[in-house]
């Protein structure tokens, strides 16, 4: 059966969201479904008879706006089985999955917030998947480690009866960069303090606009949450288990991105402690999260990492991910490579997409 | 739909097939097809009614056997769409792949024999797959790398539209197991000669039976034609590109294996002066296969590696494969684990037939 009879609603042409449609644009005739529903914040297009349409012309589009409740609407009266690419980081849109997916309607989405929020909507998503017998599919590649693929392989070692004893890496692009900056295992740094090297890579666009968005921790404890849940533990949420953030107690109270900023450099020796500390001990500091998943217990923050180990020689901005399970012994499955940005954020939704496509039609 | 309606058939019951059936018996039953046709070299157990049978009765078994051909007709005549499991290294059932997919019986294998054999035999194969409209699918994840996701994430590179430019790494467990132990990156070597090396893998049973199937470089050599297909290279097979054999030439007419090592310590100097020359250069000696995409180039054999990469700083009989690709930049998308193994070769089976019930039921 042709893809052409199954129906595409994409939400979010962001930077991810434009490379996905570009991606999309080149997958071959019998792959790629039918585009009938696309959006942008403040702008929908669309056609009541399930026309195909082009993002060229969502900036003059003059359809009403729906509601997401008006969209499962709208998809589930598709004349054939709809999918939903969700390409923002909006918790509404994550919150209505259950709703999608329980009128049979496929979630291929990057966004973190619906598996990384509360277990009720976890079990809501995962239990409508399993209701629908086949018919109403998610896939959430790009949610940890962007087109890497993390999810799939931690999916394929728990259904074939693996024990995922331990995860363990480094799960955040700006984190990386930092401290490869800060504290390179080579001993390459240019000795930039701290609050410079975050500054830098501020201007660089290699932290969110607001770097606290990065330095809290959050991004990285989100992941984690989404890992520890697929080896089978019940977290609760992000901020059920100790993160650590780097935003300094004293500097939580700065009303703008530019006031803490300007004021962070006034933590630099703290920085400088972890580094020297690290350096007696022969290691270097970096930013980790780890899933015990025997002892049931997830952590995010600073450790003191022996050189030569793969995490502490990254490179760039790269990720990196250790699979410790029973099957793989003493040395595990490691994944490494860019963990963010567009294009290979939009790699994991299409390969999702095409996934999905193939099951469906 | 339930899995029960699908009809599976294994073939090989080694250590392979032992661990994969192991495996299966742990899926959950929705996901688990029924087993009706098992074999190994000389014993098959079947019913004409596709009744469920059991491998525990193989031994036992009395049904007649069946030639590939009749093995073929008897699938297709099954009540419902059917699954053929190679769990064998054997050139003759993977020839028969064209006629099983043509027939809509579906294929999952470890086998690298249809893979990287003749060209035609690809075609035969892929060409089926695409005349089958889904209806016959086939997934090989396990030959190459065992169950690293190695074929699945070049597939995803090149099927979302990455362009693949270098795919290099170490591809034999055997190989990493023997020049990690010759000349350890971290100089912890305890100055064994490589004949003695070759001598301990051996009776450990980190080698084939006879070495002489690891260190001729064909198995590593097989797995390159894979990867160069898949990237979309028309090599013509593993020995229409330079491959060094680590047997040498003089050896090349031992008549035993016996004799082979018996003889192997005359030429511990000369590998001696790869080690010595990597040694001076700062660097050490691997074996490694690399897929120049651009250049249609493949090779295999020995490089100096330099140090603090993550070639070189493998551990154990770890692969590690990296592809360079323009998404992914000057730093490769990195897949490293256990390369060998019943058991994690039998999980990129059972994961590989997972997708497959999923898409077919």
């Amino acid at each position: 059966m042709s893809a052409s009879k199954l129906y595409l609603a994409v939400v979010g042409v962001g930077g991810v969201g434009t490379a996905f449609l570009s991606q999309l644009a080149s997958l071959p005739f019998k792959l790629r479904p039918t585009l009938v529903f696309v959006s942008r914040s403040s702008k929908q297009l669309y056609t009541p008879s399930y026309d195909a349409v082009s993002v060229s012309d969502l900036q003059a589009s003059t359809s009403k706006l729906l509601s997401l409740f008006e969209l499962v609407n709208y998809l589930s009266s598709a004349p054939g089985k709809a999918i939903l690419v969700d390409n923002t980081s909006n918790q509404d849109v994550a919150n209505a999955y259950p709703s999608f997916l329980r009128k049979g309607i496929s979630v291929v989405t990057p966004n973190k917030k619906a598996f990384s929020g509360t277990l009720q909507l976890w079990n809501d998503i995962f239990d409508a998947v399993e209701s629908s017998d086949g018919q109403a599919l998610v896939y959430h590649e790009s949610s940890v480690g962007a087109g890497l693929p993390v999810i799939s392989t931690l999916k394929d070692l728990v259904s074939t009866g693996d024990q995922v004893t331990r995860i363990e890496g480094v799960f955040s692009g700006t984190m990386s960069f930092l401290f490869n900056s800060f504290a390179p295992a080579d001993g390459t740094g240019d000795g930039s303090k701290w609050s410079e090297i975050v500054a830098k890579a501020k201007e660089a666009g290699f932290t969110e606009p607001d770097p606290r968005d990065d330095l809290n921790g959050m991004d990285v404890a989100r992941k984690l949450t989404i890992l520890a849940r697929l080896a089978g533990l019940k977290v609760q949420g992000p901020d059920s288990f100790p993160v650590q953030s780097l935003i300094p107690k004293e500097l939580e109270s700065a009303k703008s991105s530019d006031e803490f900023m300007q004021r962070l450099p006034e933590f630099d020796g703290e920085m400088e402690g972890y580094k020297d500390e690290a350096a007696k001990a022969g290691k270097v500091v970096r930013y980790v999260g780890s899933v015990d998943v025997a002892a049931g217990k997830v952590k995010v923050g600073l450790e003191l990492v022996e050189k030569g180990t793969p995490i502490a020689s990254l490179r760039g901005s790269d990720n990196l991910i250790c699979f410790y399970t029973k099957r793989y012994g003493a040395n595990p499955l490691v994944i490494q490579g860019a963990g963010a940005g567009g294009e290979v954020t939009a790699m994991g939704v299409t390969a999702d997409l095409i996934k999905v496509v193939e099951r469906l039609r």
